[in-house]
């Protein structure tokens, strides 16, 4: 069925990263894809315009199904194969309930650091950052990462960020924290986070779909270090 | 089975009207429920924080199952309980592709329209506007505007937002709509979403929880009207 997929991403991007984690737990590894250059604009192409409008990666089709928003694909895939693979949403009501409040929660993770502090480092020049606003900024992260560092402990060493077993949260969390520990954060202070981390970087789905140029090149930054 | 659940909102809040919709549209109707008031910080309060330790609302429960992100509610209402009421997640492979994508697409109208110009609005004194700034968001929240407009025509007259029938991807859309409205919209110019917005606004669930302040007090802000 793989053969009919067709998925257009970019190495790097955390709503790329979580669709191709499903793809590859739901059993659908080596399907057609093409890695666009984000320098090159090639979301901007004429392959990926006529799937979706708006120019962006992940663009995803099945068949004749087009699916592009990262989380519509995630949320397609496992209620279109939902006995094929992982099953990422569990069927037991209390566990279901926690592995939904996580994947949605994740959006917090985005706010308060991604968006809050990693793309305002990126987007301000070093003479222009405000060291006081930046000081705040690192805190409001911390007390996020340290949010996430309490569930992972309270899930218990060998669980997952939801559940006991690997679901849609840790899709939707993982490549947050891969990103950050590629921009320099140094796990050691937050301990469960650092076991989930070194445990679930090697599974397979993750591994397989690792952003190639991470692999390649050393990050430019290393701020995180600071978080 | 309503008596079991709870919840903490707020008047005028997207993300609480989203399941407020939800819980009408799946029957549930007159459900135990308490306004905390954002001036008066009852956000913070005790209650919720005890069920939320992010001190926000939505804050959800139904009986000793908490769910408190907007959207984990409503995924969470409509698979525990999705024989009741309204089908909310259509069963087609291809309607429910397309209500999947079209839901988490509206993220995009947080994006380019809510934080993008109204937040730049809110928190920005007039006198310290930056007048080809705003010019540019106005025309970045028009060209949102403007594909939703396109989908509704493609939908056809008494369609929904991304299927025949009323679905999530109205559950996550017409709030945002109506909140544009209340601040200044003119749906004239958006004769699709015109139509759409005077059917939904009149439909039971939407009337059932139409934010009571909205009801009893005229806007203070009507810059809606230059997009």
């Amino acid at each position: 069925m793989a053969s009919n997929m067709y998925l257009f991403w970019g190495s790097g991007s955390v709503p790329c990263w979580k669709p191709m984690i499903a793809l590859e737990e739901k059993g659908f590894g080596g399907y057609p894809n093409k890695l666009v250059s984000f320098s090159k604009k090639e979301h901007k192409a004429e392959d990926v315009m006529k799937l979706n409008p708006r120019g962006q990666v992940p663009t995803f089709k099945d068949g004749d199904i087009v699916v592009n928003e990262s989380a519509a694909i995630c949320d397609y895939l496992e209620r279109r194969y939902g006995n094929q693979g992982t099953q990422l949403i569990p069927s037991d009501v209390k566990e279901q309930a926690n592995v939904l409040q996580r994947m949605y929660e994740v959006s917090n993770v985005e706010g308060n650091i991604l968006k809050e502090l990693v793309y305002y480092i990126f987007h301000t020049k070093k003479e222009e950052q405000d060291e006081a606003l930046l000081k705040e900024k690192y805190e409001k992260g911390r007390t996020e990462l340290q949010i996430w560092e309490g569930y992972m402990q309270k899930m218990g060493s060998g669980a997952f960020i939801a559940s006991k077993s690997f679901s849609m949260a840790d899709v939707y969390f993982f490549p947050y924290l891969a990103f950050f520990v590629r921009l320099g954060l140094n796990l050691s202070k937050y301990p469960a986070l650092s076991e989930y981390y070194n445990r679930i970087k090697d599974r397979a789905s993750v591994k397989n779909s690792w952003p190639p140029h991470w692999a390649e090149e050393p990050s430019k930054a290393d701020f995180m270090k600071n978080i």
